[in-house]
């Protein structure tokens, strides 16, 4: 396999304070947080593998994520001020930059399938709120209730940070970025926002062009930490047009959050795969957990 | 006052097909759209003129556009599917990169405004549906019946496309934006998205970055048109550093509008106003309806 038609997939698991102090993030190798993130490489790699495409990799391994209660995304996401898990996703193309996005859903367990079938099946690009549960429903992805998304540790994380008065805090938003044996690129992103946010509140995670941008001239991206500050730098876009204008990945991706830091105050981090497929990342938090394939067919993964 | 201090504005009123043929059109220089960007751009210059800031003269102009029945945004707005008003706007201040957003809002008259009080009396940036409503509420923003909102006209016009059950289609959305004689850049969106649209539905007016953008170092700019195509290209921030990496304001305007086209197929256009005040437009529709300030204060429109 040559190296231009070489396979490649990475995803995170969120940027933030999940060092050896979280529960999920102890264990060494087996530590819950990298088993997780492997197994979303692995299963995104195993399509890709197969000869597949790099929308339905980055889908494939956001949806393990969205499955594994480890991760604030899907089941397990954290809890709004309300109590109740509200759920944001987006993704997208590179090759036709085509891409469809959920905000606010309440009812779905993957909205990054929601969010594909938003881009594959309506002439809409984001739907929020009870809009997106309907179209889910027309298309036939199953719905559950609210409470088959909540996990006892976020319920137990959500009284516990409530008693503290805590302001909002979010970690564990996941994500993904491969580029295929044909050369397209495709981004993902999937987040249960900020523990005690404001009902209605939407991050970077379903903003094409903030949490998640790919365009197979420039680079595919996916977003992680303060949404907010995210957001003002269109930051997905921002890293992607770096490496557009000839800056390698690994020092696009680092400039972006250079600059996510200097101009607006912000942590976070982000993954990134260019055009010839090499993999980067990079964030100013503490920790981002994240697990990538390598030329050889393995897949690592470290925090 | 220098070349370097001087107050600009610039005003949209929406691209798409809204030449001779529509009502609000006809009439000369007194046709009501002509009338209507003429005077928001009056109301953004004359904060501008008495030395206030870009930020406060966006939200000035924007806020009379959306009180004018004629515009799609606020009063006036076009229906959904579902024959209910859902609005979005937004709001940058290119000084600090703050910003604040709202989508799919259905009570309230100003939306531009709730949209200003997320960005300062908030930490969030985005907030959809009920929860951006129960926001005003809290802040004390006057809020309204969702048929308050709804004009006879935009009524008689959903009845009658819904007969031919036509395409969703838009025009109409409005925006603005400055330069104040502190050399800051601010711009502002505001719409009521598209006829007959799903419900839920969200375009690029609220997308930082897609209907809007602002940053002192690049340019201030406010998009219209097919809102899923600009989202593709996150068409504000690309026209944004389309300046930033020194193309004249008219040029970046022009180009971003011709990748708009090229890329994607989208139709739209949009304004933008560059460091040293230098204002510029492009679209790809048959009309584009605006008003600017020139620099001996005058006020001029045309489509």
């Amino acid at each position: 396999m040559s190296p231009s038609s070489r396979p490649v997939i990475i995803v995170h698991g969120g940027a933030g304070d999940l060092g050896p102090d979280d529960p999920a993030s102890s264990g060494g190798p087996d530590a819950p947080r990298l088993a997780g993130v492997r197994r979303a490489a692995e299963a995104g790699f195993r399509v890709l593998f197969a000869g597949g495409g790099a929308l339905d990799a980055v889908e494939a391994a956001v949806r393990e994520l969205e499955d594994d209660p480890t991760f604030n995304a899907g089941t397990g996401a954290c809890l709004t001020a309300a109590g109740d898990v509200e759920l944001d996703a987006s993704i997208m193309d590179g090759a036709t930059l085509r891409c469809g996005a959920v905000a606010v859903v309440k009812d779905v367990r993957n909205p990054v399938t929601l969010a594909r079938r938003v881009m594959d099946g309506s002439s809409q690009v984001l739907l929020a709120g009870p809009g997106a549960s309907a179209f889910a429903r027309e298309v036939g992805l199953p719905t559950c209730r609210n409470s088959e998304l909540v996990t006892p540790a976020q319920l137990e994380r959500w009284r516990r940070l409530r008693e503290k008065a805590a302001a909002p805090s979010g970690k564990g938003t996941v994500g993904a970025v491969a580029r295929d044996g044909r050369g397209h690129l495709a981004a993902a992103t999937s987040t249960g926002g900020m523990s005690l946010k404001r009902p209605g509140r939407v991050g970077d995670t379903p903003i094409i062009g903030c949490g998640t941008y790919a365009d197979d001239s420039l680079a595919a991206v996916s977003c992680t930490g303060h949404g907010e500050r995210i957001i003002q730098l269109t930051l997905a876009r921002h890293a992607a047009d770096l490496v557009g204008r000839g800056m390698a990945t690994m020092a696009a991706a680092r400039e972006a959050v250079r600059e996510l830091e200097a101009r607006v105050g912000g942590h976070g981090g982000l993954i990134l795969v260019g055009p010839s497929g090499e993999a980067a990342f990079a964030h100013n938090t503490p920790v981002m957990t994240r697990a990538w394939s390598t030329p050889d067919g393995r897949v690592l993964a470290e925090m």
